[in-house]
């Protein structure tokens, strides 16, 4: 299976702890790196997990808050000084554009990366689409305007059906139309339907990184069927009320997101320095959701 | 003796490597803490050495280099999340003023810490002076402007010689006065100099943080007698053609500013990353001066 991989460089929030870093979360799809978030400190974990510079060309920012873009200006000075070139994309709201933009020109002036931004908006839309990817924006409720992202892996092409196919003397060149979900027309006309050549393709996969935010109630509704949702895990619930006053959500609200959107697999994070042992997330999300993955530094997750 | 003690934070260069954070000192003068720079990660390795943030009120930086400011923002929102109210001076240039607090301006609104800048230019001037204490910049040589700080103890009070203040029945609470070198007048008018009723103080103590830098033939002038001497060594000699083109020194060259200066140490650091062992340097500026500290991030030298 082609790879889809989410990296965690860093799971702590605003106030940083000794044992996590601020926001950042790598996505490897088919080795074209994705950066969600860029928290002080990103580019020595990214450096340290042995991901590379050269395979990295977009990083999404999900909100403008210190602890989720320190990280961006000496990432990509490190870049330009590892020998790097050419294109940079940064997808963030038109106040990021600004507020970068005038950090890179003082900063970054004369690199040999070009930093690009595509403006975005705190609404659902597509934000970036190749041949195999697309990734969507879904509003968030936080302090600021934010957005998490969903990570969705196009319909993927059937697979062959080899027996059928030399019964029926399909030849080999057609294989590819075939795997699209083209029929077969025989030399003398007859036509073989496609599902009589081909089995159902893996299906796609997909991966939702909501952070930061409140607890929505309507959000399970649009990543639904997701196979691993990342949701922010800032509090427990007996610190419910911190959660709501800074617009944050606990681990059993985050839990509660992972069961109503049918996902796969939730993954913890964002933790509050306040709690001293990272477990407490995992338990309480598991009262509510069964399958959770307790989020750290280093770890890497398959989709 | 009072404390009077410098922790190093990061002694690595602008590329960053696995083993070194980018530059950042703190002076601990009789518990004030003065930062020199504020490279990326500062705040986490300031938290991991047990300082305290309450203790921290001024920052010098020596130049706008990413790799020696990019920690600033982060450390500052740190400070506020941590509780901290009040003042925090950073002495930087104009240019530094102005980009660093339209990025405060965005990222730090609303916060309890008030920043203020003192305009400090690429000259030789007394940019910080207390009680006990006084700083001055001496101008260096770098790609773009940048100055080296000297933290140097203000004469210190001579100490009571007990004994003859006895024999001559100097009173108690004339202790203090003796000790900043006044004569002791008996109270039949004859006059006791100070001389034989003290001994000399100790000598005031000095440091200087000189970084970034190509190597300067009068800056050993400017520094004499410095107890301390930090002086960026990012190559060595064999690499002399990259020192000059890009506005460093060799181990070599600050070995020979120490031995000029008739420095008491010489303490090394601003790594290049091309280097595997640190140790190179050591055994570079030893040939030169015999009195060498290898700079790493945790140590703690004591003037």
């Amino acid at each position: 299976m082609e790879k889809f991989e989410i990296n965690i460089l860093g799971c702590g929030s605003a106030k940083p702890s000794p044992f996590h870093n601020p926001s950042s979360t790598v996505v490897n799809f088919r080795d074209n790196l994705f950066m969600i978030d860029c928290g002080e400190g990103a580019q020595k974990e990214f450096q340290r997990r042995h991901l590379k510079f050269s395979r990295l060309n977009h990083i999404f920012l999900t909100h403008l808050h210190g602890d989720h873009v320190f990280g961006l200006p000496g990432l990509i000075g490190t870049m330009a000084l590892s020998g790097l070139e050419g294109d940079l994309t940064i997808h963030t709201f038109e106040d990021g554009k600004k507020i970068l933009s005038s950090i890179f020109d003082y900063f970054n002036r004369g690199l040999p990366i070009d930093v690009k931004f595509n403006v975005i908006k705190p609404e659902e839309a597509i934000v970036f689409e190749n041949s195999s990817l697309q990734v969507r924006t879904v509003p968030l409720k936080h302090k600021i305007p934010a957005v998490g992202y969903v990570f969705e892996e196009k319909p993927r092409l059937r697979h062959i059906n080899r027996e059928m196919c030399d019964y029926h003397k399909v030849p080999l060149w057609e294989f590819n139309r075939i795997k699209t979900g083209a029929d077969f027309i025989k030399p003398d006309g007859t036509v073989v339907s496609n599902k009589l050549l081909t089995f159902d393709p893996t299906p796609a996969r997909s991966y939702a990184h909501i952070s930061d935010t409140s607890y929505m109630a309507d959000l399970a509704e649009k990543i639904k069927g997701v196979d691993l949702l990342f949701h922010e895990t800032t509090y427990l619930n007996e610190d419910l009320d911190k959660a709501r006053e800074r617009g944050h959500s606990t681990a059993a609200q985050a839990a509660q997101v992972a069961f109503d959107a049918k996902a796969g697999r939730l993954l913890t994070g964002h933790y509050s320095s306040r709690y001293k042992d990272d477990r407490v997330f995992l338990e309480e999300a598991e009262k509510v959701f069964p399958n959770v993955i307790l989020g750290n530094e280093g770890i890497k997750i398959s989709i």
